[in-house]
């Protein structure tokens, strides 16, 4: 029988969220079902008239697969439950939300989003009873019950391929090179990026460092013979008395600046900084973030078909399974300080400032 | 106690082979040990004198790490127990080879290698009762046990990139393009990339395919609306007759301009061949190739500390294990034709000429 | 006064041919022009009804302008002095487009192609008296009276980036890489990658070489301590008697595998060949592509701005220029065989196989 | 007859340092002479023992000339007229260098440095009547006489392709995304990437700006319809008021942070920073960068074996020239504010806050 299936992509964008959007539709179009994509997250559902659109295959061809970004937009700022109104006010519009989803004649509404949009989405299918589907995106990977969430992949990516520019002039002037990365909460990123990028130092903020273990590993360094260095910190890392960094406004980084005096100050090496920002979320997704999309995108689908809802698609053990959304968004997956990967990166001399 | 070493690389290279043995080297490193390079596969030690080296930290600076290739050097043709004589005639150096190992005074063998190479290493050392491990490398990701091999994701991703080039080519000429990927059992590369690339048609060694059934796919995307088609081929492809395709010199590729001229016919669109051949091989790898690369050297010291012999390390589950090596490469890892993967390339539409 | 404008691109496509177009139509928008866009070259105006469309800077998003290809298609098939009728017969249908041309009221035709499309448009211009202007592009570089044409640029950094990638595997196996490259006429790509990325041997079809020189210069590598090399041959090259490569099908390449054994022989070292094909049209421009080509785009608006037609605009000395369109077709651009290049290419010790 | 050259790198690192010095290297080879690469600029020479080492091929296999960076380190601090003592004093040692430099048996030193080091080389080769000859290297391309210094290639590349992955998510979050960018005296890289890149505004130096001309724009960007922007600025744009921006350590950037809140607060969009830093110099350098390197070597070993001297290699209109180096130094090279890339910026769209 046929179906509407609603979609939409919430929260901080990454790579890999068209090229879900678009398995969605293919998989929906072969099964002869409609599909209507919301703009802005939920908040789409809040304007007069709605700002939605019907999407068919011929929206998502080859070249809007492969970028990165939503072409449905997105937002982290406008929360139906708390949502901010013209007048500064901040109002509960959960209620028209659902009015509006039934309003549409929807079957199912699969949402695109990390564990905050969840939170919220879950919310409203609870109070709405409605049929909701999510599939985990977040550049920062701290999505639990899933090995992989879309835009990890090529986050990771770019910011090795920043290390691979940093060594070479690092090396030519005797510097030590700060690489300040996102990770909001969990230093997923910034821990593949420095084991695969070979730098000396990796900062998350699951590992408590000091300016002074931080000197001691670069003094290491130096009497090895190598007379640079590289540091990889995750933008939450707090600084060593366990306070966040404070600038004059956060949203423009700061740790990595904070950071710079203190190591060339206890290193006597120059040191520099480069913020990555966005550029880690807007590229072209990777293999990888692409194939994990469609798989999370079919898979959404097939839950639609077999009536399987309140799910989230995951990725375990090399496969696509599902599991309960409020499973999922219970905690956050950090950096397991025991794990393979902190385990390989000291085993290969990389310090965590601890 | 400090041990020796040794480590070697044998089988086609690929990207991630130095990031091993960074890890092997600075984790050996690290506990005192020493490490030797054997050049050149086994065939180092059939020389005289020995072509083996001293490897220490300082000869895997990053920018070593970070390359594709062996710096130690690696072949596919001289397998001790067939060895080539310079006289044309074949001989079995094995015990010549074992008598080498234990001249040298070696602890542990690593051996990093694909199937071919761990069924000649494992039978030497059960030959000589040597204390050997394997850490698992190949583009073609088919060995069993293990659900990444170094080198695979490297590949995938050249192959995705050729892919994102071709189509708007593709599209600005009407032509079908044909895109020829390594794969010599196994059709990974071409199913990972062909789904991330966006293609219409994957052909793989695991599911035969018709000429008739190619030209139906491409005439359903022309009914669409669309004018141009990309598919992608492993070269262990056979003809639709099910044999081998025979070209003046096979070394060279050949299915794409096999099936070309009869794709052209079937369906009248203009084709255009891409053969990619060893940048498949030879490119700087991923960060997902730096990190599996790394995390399996450090587990593969371990192994020599716990003194676990005839073990493969490899990847499960997001971590990092070993199993037996006779059970390895028991069987080749091919495609599943119902798995994830193949699914969901059949949920977007992908034909695979079936 | 109001102006409508026509473009088209015709002939082989390549990066940078919607950078063009965007600049155009952001600069005739601004002047308060319209434009039209003629699909598939000039052959969109022998269709009923014709195959236009009102083009605007809405068309040109971020996107489209970085993207390869051409969103009005091109075709190197459909000479209007000579079309090709369906019944197989060949027509002079160039009054059609003359009169096509006027009866949709433009008062000038931009055509972005390379010499064979300007001798073609040029002949139409003459006999038609028509307003126009060429923009060059080629990725052969191979149009006289310009320093750059649109599409080189990226051509060479993606045959550049993949003998970086050859390298490593050519060194971890003793092997001499061939990359075949295209270059109908003219060796510029070739030279220009086979500098920049460090190969031993390029064979451009201005130098006849010979297998005995060929072999001189990699037994020479051997001989310095180094065990492989690299070879990059233009498509265009000829056998060493002077003739153009047999092949069953000329179009999949050719002279990469022709030479492969024959080099395996003369040099005793395993080859391996590599076709980049259409990988080296497609790609996304490189910024100099995109610069260049929004330059052109501007010059080319200006030039129907001052009323100056028959023109072709042109990259002189870091600015444009615009030239006589019937100087630019007057001969092919072929290397200089005295030139930097070659010069730079000879002291640093890469051999012609002269 | 046999020649010593030294050579050395000087000031900021970029990518193409070890193009240039691998083909003054093989050319001084295949002549007969002998190289010595002097570390750390001139710093090399007033060590104890000397901090230098013979150079030849065998230092420059393909690894290391496709590499960003110098093998030689270089600085950008130790003036010998100004020399920084341990004591904290500073002295005139340029005696003692030309002394050292007699000491060697030197007959030419090849300095590859900027305005900057020209001037102290050429004043040190006065005074010691020195035989000296420089190559120009600068990301800011903003050496006079010239048209293309070494590594500003590459920098425009990396800022462009950061440009690419911000688009995407700028239209995502409705945002204008600021990309800060090098360039000390002069803004060609932002100028050029910014065209390349699409953006809406670009600022440098040389054209002054006010946040209300920047604000003006975006508005009419709004008003067509695109619901966010990219702005591109150079380090050395100076605040509204004329003034360098105050930041508490200006080495880590700035302006971004400066214009990122008053961008917002003028436009009511929300506006994120990217700071590429030092990743514009490190990266492998492109194609052009590679030629222009080698071209520059080789002519630089030319220029000795003509005995010319007081010389800087040159690129002008496609063909390496050579000029007086004290003409090269009198002025920099800024942006031509009437010129064809400032024009062609202005004709498709792009504001320079003026």
């Amino acid at each position: 029988m046929s179906k509407n299936i609603a979609i939409l992509t919430s929260g901080g964008d990454c790579a890999g969220l068209n090229a879900v959007m678009s398995a969605i539709v293919k998989r929906a179009d072969a099964l002869g079902w409609g599909v209507i994509g919301i703009e802005n997250g939920t908040a789409g559902l809040l304007e007069e008239p709605y700002a939605v659109r019907t999407l068919s295959p011929a929206d998502f061809d080859g070249f809007v697969m492969r970028r990165g970004g939503t072409i449905l937009g997105t937002t982290n700022s406008k929360n139906p439950f708390k949502y901010p109104m013209p007048d500064g006010s901040v109002k509960d519009r959960s209620d028209e939300l659902i009015a509006a989803i039934k309003d549409l004649g929807i079957d199912a509404v699969i949402g695109i989003g990390g564990d905050g949009s969840f939170a919220i989405l879950n919310k409203l299918a609870t109070q709405g009873n409605l049929p909701f589907i999510g599939v985990p995106k977040t550049i920062d990977n701290d999505l639990s019950l899933t090995d992989l969430s879309v835009g990890f992949d090529t986050a990771v990516e770019v910011a090795t391929e920043a290390l691979d520019r940093l060594q070479p002039t690092a090396a030519s002037h005797d510097r030590v090179m700060i690489l300040e990365v996102m990770g909001r909460d969990a230093g997923h990123i910034a821990l593949a990026a420095g084991i695969a990028g070979g730098v000396d130092v990796i900062l998350i903020p699951e590992i408590p460092y000091t300016i002074e273990n931080i000197a001691k590993k670069i003094q290491q360094v130096k009497d090895s013979g190598r007379n640079f260095a590289l540091v990889i910190v995750s933008e939450a890392v707090k600084t060593a008395a366990g306070e966040k960094v404070e600038v004059a406004d956060g949203r423009y980084g700061g740790v990595g600046a904070y950071l710079a005096p203190k190591i060339a100050e206890a290193t006597g090496f120059e040191t520099r900084v480069t913020v990555l920002g966005h550029v880690q979320r807007g590229g072209s997704p990777t293999w990888n973030d692409r194939l994990l999309a469609q798989a999370f995108g079919v898979r959404a689908v097939d839950l639609v078909n077999e009536g399987k809802f309140g799910r989230m698609v995951a990725w375990q053990n090399r496969a696509v399974v599902d599991v309960a959304i409020e499973d999922a968004i219970k905690e956050c997956r950090i950096v397991r300080t025991h794990g393979t990967q902190v385990h390989t990166a000291r085993s290969v001399g990389i310090s965590f400032g601890d």
